[in-house]
């Protein structure tokens, strides 16, 4: 699982792309980002003419056994409700899915209730984590096959003809997983980097940020090792989305990461592999209080910012249009020579 | 035509989508600025759940006797090469008018050649402005009926049943018009406004801005009738976009403004009519000089910054995605009790 080759991008698509695109009506980068979006998604696909659509949508759920130490405003059982939403459509997600014409998985990688339904995939590693604060949230193997587990769900996807990745997560108790696992990789004070996930008091807050301090002196992480992080205080819905990610950038297809868990996840994936950095875009710059943090550190300018902070994948397919205007940009404008256009003077 | 009546908004109808946004299954407020739209909308349209598709994009085109001063990167004739492009469906506002499946309207309002193609809205007020360096740019009854085409033409539209209007434009010289009457309506100095438009160095700039500034001191404006800004130093596609402006309020239309010019348009629009305002959002963050200023004039806050500088409505056509998003969130996602969610604890 950890040694996985990531082609490198393929820089002379992008300048290929570049070149074409300074021929086409309209005068020199006045475009912006959406330019520079094309350039890389040339150098991403290979394609000096690269498509993102049709995009798959794969949303990981898990449970996080840290909700024991009353770090979040939501009650455990709202993972498996919302679970349920999700596959009767009615979530931010499915909504927003939907407009962009995504294709949607939604993965059971580790909900802590059984459940069915015909559209979910049953995947489920462990009925959630164990609480963190107390002892690891999984063994290694686990951490490795939750890995495996996202890795594999993104191949399906992948092979099903998806031409860009968006992930998302459900977990009642994951902005405190991922808070902890940012303070091992950037040696940050937890205090800077807790936030108030769905919508905690100030007091729960501060306690939110005592528990991870405490369970940090207590699990001895190696912070060279994203498994022992996974492990130990990871979750299985982070672990998913690592997997998917480095799945796609060994396809060669575009990431879009969403906020704060999913930015978490990505940094994952670069630790396990750098060169899957080179497949990610940022969507948007989430309110969440860790999340500039952790997008300094994955080294990307996010696209939007509109103060999100939902989660589920939903900020990354609000930003995918982006993503198809730039590509259609390239695809379909006229070249000043193709449309008997004038030249600057 | 200045007589316009603007229906207030139905705040009434926010407030009632603000309380419903509160009970879809979310963190209250975590689809940050999605949601403000949705309420918006709903205050603008008078329904809590308001649509906006089909949208329509209306670009009038216009020639600047400016040019002749040599304030601009490109040549005159690039306005009709461009229209032809338009038409043949080969420019950047095409390409994004098909991707949120809008209406488009190309209206030759001032284009200085004679042009035929038999989707050409054929609505010309004169074959270009005058030099307004050296003479009004056109005379206050052709002022008035270039707003007055701008308003019907929308009108039209509007009757095919567009939900949300987006306006673009295309004239060499008009980042020179709109820079003059930005100065106009805000006191700024010229050269604190005047930007690169299609490409100039900073040689050419220097010299733009002397021309606006000698210009200025010869065509004795009234900065309070916003008809004699038009006719002294404005252009046919401007007053185009502000008729269509007021015609999209008058309906309770929401608008998207696109970039500077538009920007231009949209204050000229709230001169003749402050209740304008109430039923624009602003688009993108352009980088050219004056569009900040304009913005604030304005007091709009961009939903995107993305460093575009085209014009032609292409940044209001790829930011229209997000309005339909914040339409679908409020039309499409489940509440707490649909979707049987505990709510937070």
């Amino acid at each position: 699982m950890i040694n996985i080759y990531i082609p490198a991008l393929q820089t002379s698509a992008g300048e290929k792309a570049a070149r074409y695109i300074d021929t086409l009506t309209k005068p020199i980068g006045s475009l912006g980002r959406l330019e520079e979006i094309a350039v890389e998604l040339a150098a991403m696909t290979g394609e000096v003419f690269p498509t993102v659509t049709p995009p798959g949508v794969l949303v990981f759920a898990g449970d996080h056994g840290i909700v024991k130490e009353g770090v979040s405003a939501y009650p455990q059982d709202v993972t498996a409700q919302m679970a349920l939403n999700f596959l009767q459509g009615g979530a931010a997600i499915n909504v927003f899915s939907q407009q962009i014409d995504a294709q949607f998985k939604l993965i059971d990688i580790g909900i802590a209730s059984d459940l069915s339904h015909k559209d979910l995939v049953q995947r489920k590693v462990k009925l959630g984590t164990a609480s963190f604060y107390k002892e690891d949230a999984m063994t290694r193997s686990e951490a490795e096959l939750a890995v495996q587990v996202g890795y594999e769900e993104a191949e399906e996807l992948i092979a099903q003809g998806i031409k860009c990745l968006i992930l998302g997560e459900m977990g009642i108790g994951n902005t405190t997983s991922s808070t902890a696992i940012l303070a091992v990789l950037t040696g940050e004070k937890v205090s800077k980097l807790a936030g108030m996930g769905t919508g905690i008091s100030d007091e729960q807050l501060r306690h939110k940020v005592n528990v991870i301090e405490e369970a940090l002196q207590n699990r001895h992480i190696n912070p060279q090792d994203p498994i022992d992080i996974i492990s130990k205080i990871g979750g299985l819905e982070i672990a998913g989305m690592t997997g998917a990610m480095l799945a796609a950038a060994a396809h060669r297809i575009p990431i879009l990461v969403d906020g704060f868990i999913c930015t978490v996840a990505a940094l994952l994936a670069t630790e396990i592999n750098t060169q899957a950095r080179d497949y990610m875009f940022a969507s948007h710059e989430s309110v969440e209080q860790g999340h500039a943090c952790a997008m300094k550190l994955l080294g990307k300018k996010p696209l939007l910012n509109l103060n999100l902070r939902l989660g589920e994948g939903s900020g990354a397919a609000v930003t995918f249009p982006l993503l198809h205007s730039a590509s259609l940009m390239i695809a379909n404008m006229a070249t000043f020579e193709s449309a008997g256009v004038s030249e600057k003077e």
